[in-house]
C-alpha cells in the first residue's frame, strides 16, 4: 500500500513536515510495511517557504534588508533542492522583507513603506545565479506597486528633475520618468512565478488601497491619496513603453505588487497552491497510491478556496485516489469538502483543554487520529477479506 | 454487515439511545444496507434506568415517596419490557428516593437521612406483582445501613423500649431488636440484584462512614459516631439470627446499602454493567455481529474499571467481535482502553468551543464521527477488494 501524506502546516504549532511525521507515525503503528511518500505542502500563504524547503531538502539563505520604514532587517528566503533537471530556484515570501509584522502597529503608515527589501532577496537570488523564483505575495506592510523592488533591481524611478523618488506609495505622485538602463543584468532570464490567490485590480474600489490600505493603516484620506498615486504610477509605467496591466486580476494584490511584478519582472501570477504542486512534482507523486492524507489547522468553507486540502483533493480525485483530511479543528462549512469529495475530515481534539495546551499537544493528537483512521482501514480490509 | 451499537449515555448531553440512533444516522450515510442492532447500554450508574427502559421498550413508575430528610418527594423507577420469557423485572435506583441531590448543600446531615424512599419504591413494585428487581446504588444521601429501606418494607426496628427507632443513621445506636413479623409477604419471592461497584466493608478505616460519609455533609466526629451505630446495627442484625455482613464487599456501599439489602433481603451485589448486560441479553445480540461501536462521555482510564465501554469490550472481545469507540472526550489513561483491546477510540469535538456548546452538539457530532469512521471502514474494504 502506498500512502501520500500532503498536508499544510499548523498555524502556530505545526510545519506541514511536522504533521506529516505525526501522520505517518500513527498510520506505522498499524500499518508498518506500507510505503509513505511525504509531501509537507503549503497554498502560497504563511509556511510556504518551509514546506517547499522541507519537501525538496533545501535550505535557507539570510540577508540583511531593507525593511518597510527604511530601517535594515534580517531576511531569509529558500532556495530549493531535489530539483536536479530544473533550474536553481528560490522561494521568496514578501513578508519575510517587506512585511507588516514588522512594523509596529503605531508606526503603520502604507504611504511611506517600501518593497525595496524584496527586491533586494530578489537581487541576492539573482546574483547566486538563481534562473527561477517563486514570489509569495500576502502579509506585506507596503502599498508601493511593487516600486521599491523595482528600484532595488535598478530601475531608476525619477522625478521631473531626475531626482530619485523616495520609498513609499505616496510618493510615486511625483514619478515622472522609468530609466531601465541599470537593471540587474541576469533578471531577463529568470522566470518569476508570482503566487497569488486574489484578483484585485490596481485601483478603484477593489483596488490595493481600498481593499488591503486599511489593514496596513491608511485612512480614508490616505486611501484616495494612494489609489491616485498608483494610477500615476500605471500611467508612467505606460508612457514608459511597458504594458498596462493595471486592470490585470491580482494587480492589485500586495499594496499593487501584482502590478510591479507583472509589469516589470514579466511575473506570471498564478494561484500559490499550483505553483507549490508544480514544483514538488506533486502529480508524479501521486502514481500509485492507494491513499492520499492531507491537512490543515483548520478546515472550514475557505478551505474549498484555493487552500492546500483542496489542492490535493482535486489532483487526487483526478486520479482516482481517495482523499483523508486530519484537522487541527473544524469551521463553519466545512462539510463542503465531503460534497468535493473528500472521503472524511477528522478533528484531532480530545478534550476541551485551552487553545495553548491544545496547540502543544498537536503532534501527538494527530499522531493519535491518525492511527485510528489507519485501524479504521484495516478493520475494513478485514471484514471485506 | 451486522452492526452492534451499545454506548453507554454521554452524561449532560445524550442519552444512550440517543447516542445510539447518532451512531447509526451516521453510519447508515455510508452503510445504508447493513443491519444495525442498537443496545442501549450502562454501567449501573447515573442514567441506567432510562438505558434499560429503552433497551427493552418498558416503562417509568411514578411514585411520591419519603425523601431523605422525611419530606415527600417524587421518585420514579422503571419496568423492562420485551422480557416475555423472564419474571417482571423493575430497575430501581436508590438516587431517585434518596439521593444526595434531593437534599440542599446546607442540610446535608447523615446522621438523619434515611433509605426509607427506597423501600417503599421497591415495595410499590412488590405490589404490583414484580418478581425481579434490580437496583442501583450510588448517589445517595444516606448513611442508614439500608435500615429505613427495610422499615419501609416492614421490619420493625425497635428500641429498649419496643419503640421505632427514628430515621437516620445515628439512630441506630439506639436499635434494641428487630421484628420481622410484619414483612412484606411478597419480599421472599422476590430476586434482587444490587448493581454495586465498589469493594468496601460496614465499618473501618474503608467503611461507608470514613469513605462515602464526608462527601455526604459528615464532620470527622460524625463519621465516628455513625461508624460506631453501623458496627451497633451488623451487632443487632446478627442477634437477630441473620448472617452477619459486615466484611462483605460492598457492604459499605451506600451508606452501608449493601449491608441491608443483603442480610434483609438476600440481595446479591455484582458489578453494575455486568447485571445490565445478563439483563439485556447483550450476549446474545452480538451473534453474527461484525462491529460493534460503544462510547461514553468521557473515556479515560477509569473506563476499565467497570464502565460500559469496558463491558462491551469484554464480551465484544470473547467473540472476536472488533470494537471501536465513540467519546464526547478523552482524558488521561484512556490509552489503557487500546490496550485492552478497543481499536480506535475517536473524540467528537470539532472545535474549541464552549462546554454548553459541545453539549449541546453533541448528537451532529456524534453522527459526524460516527460517518468518518464508516468511510474508513469502507475505503478499508475497497483498498482490500
Amino acid at each position: 500500500m502506498k500512502i501520500v501524506i500532503a498536508p499544510d502546516s499548523f498555524k502556530e504549532s505545526l510545519s506541514a513536515l511536522g504533521v506529516s511525521n505525526a501522520i505517518e507515525a500513527g498510520f506505522r503503528q498499524v500499518f508498518p510495511d506500507a510505503e509513505y511518500v511525504k509531501v509537507p505542502m503549503a497554498d502560497g500563504g504563511e509556511g510556504t517557504v518551509q514546506s517547499m524547503i522541507d519537501a525538496t531538502e533545501g535550505y535557507f539563505i539570510d540577508v540583511s534588508v531593507t525593511g518597510p520604514l527604511g530601517e535594515p532587517v534580517m531576511a531569509q528566503y529558500g532556495v530549493l533542492g531535489n530539483q536536479a533537471d530544473k533550474p536553481n530556484t528560490a522561494i521568496i515570501e514578501m513578508a519575510s522583507a517587506s512585511g507588516l509584522h514588522l512594523v509596529p502597529r503605531e508606526q503603520r503608515d502604507p504611504r511611506i513603506t517600501t518593497s525595496f527589501g524584496t527586491g533586494e532577496l530578489i537581487k541576492d537570488a539573482l546574483d547566486r545565479g538563481i534562473e527561477h523564483i517563486i514570489l509569495g505575495l500576502g502579509g506585506s506592510a507596503t502599498n508601493d506597486g511593487g516600486a521599491g523592488m523595482v528600484q532595488a533591481l535598478g530601475y531608476q524611478l525619477q522625478d521631473e528633475n531626475g531626482q530619485a523618488i523616495p520609498y513609499g506609495g505616496l510618493a510615486l505622485k511625483r514619478l515622472h520618468s522609468i530609466d531601465a538602463s541599470l537593471v540587474h543584468p541576469k533578471l531577463a532570464n529568470c522566470v518569476i512565478e508570482v503566487a497569488c490567490d486574489v484578483d484585485n485590480p490596481l485601483c478603484g474600489e477593489r483596488g490595493a488601497s481600498a481593499i488591503f490600505g486599511p489593514q496596513k493603516g491608511a485612512t480614508p484620506a490616505m486611501v484616495e491619496a494612494l489609489d491616485q498615486a498608483l494610477a500615476h504610477f500605471a500611467d508612467v509605467i505606460v508612457e514608459s513603453g511597458l504594458d498596462d496591466q493595471r486592470l490585470l486580476a491580482g494587480a492589485g494584490a500586495a499594496g499593487g505588487m501584482g502590478l510591479g511584478v507583472k509589469a516589470f519582472l514579466q511575473g506570471e501570477l498564478k494561484p500559490g497552491i499550483e505553483i507549490v504542486m508544480s514544483t514538488v512534482a506533486f502529480a508524479d507523486k501521486l502514481n500509485g497510491a492507494d491513499l492520499v492524507i492531507t491537512g490543515e489547522g483548520r478546515i472550514d468553507g475557505q478551505t474549498a478556496f484555493g487552500k492546500t486540502p483542496m489542492g490535493v483533493l482535486t489532483q487526487a480525485k483526478e486520479k482516482g485516489i481517495p482523499t483523508i483530511g486530519i484537522a487541527g479543528c473544524l469551521g463553519d462549512g466545512a462539510e463542503i469538502m465531503l460534497e468535493k469529495g473528500m472521503l472524511a475530515i477528522f478533528p484531532i481534539i480530545p478534550f476541551l483543554h485551552s487553545i495553548e495546551q491544545i496547540l502543544a499537544e498537536a503532534e501527538e493528537n494527530v499522531t493519535y487520529t491518525a492511527r485510528n483512521i489507519a485501524q479504521s482501514i484495516q478493520l475494513g480490509g478485514q471484514l471485506n477479506g
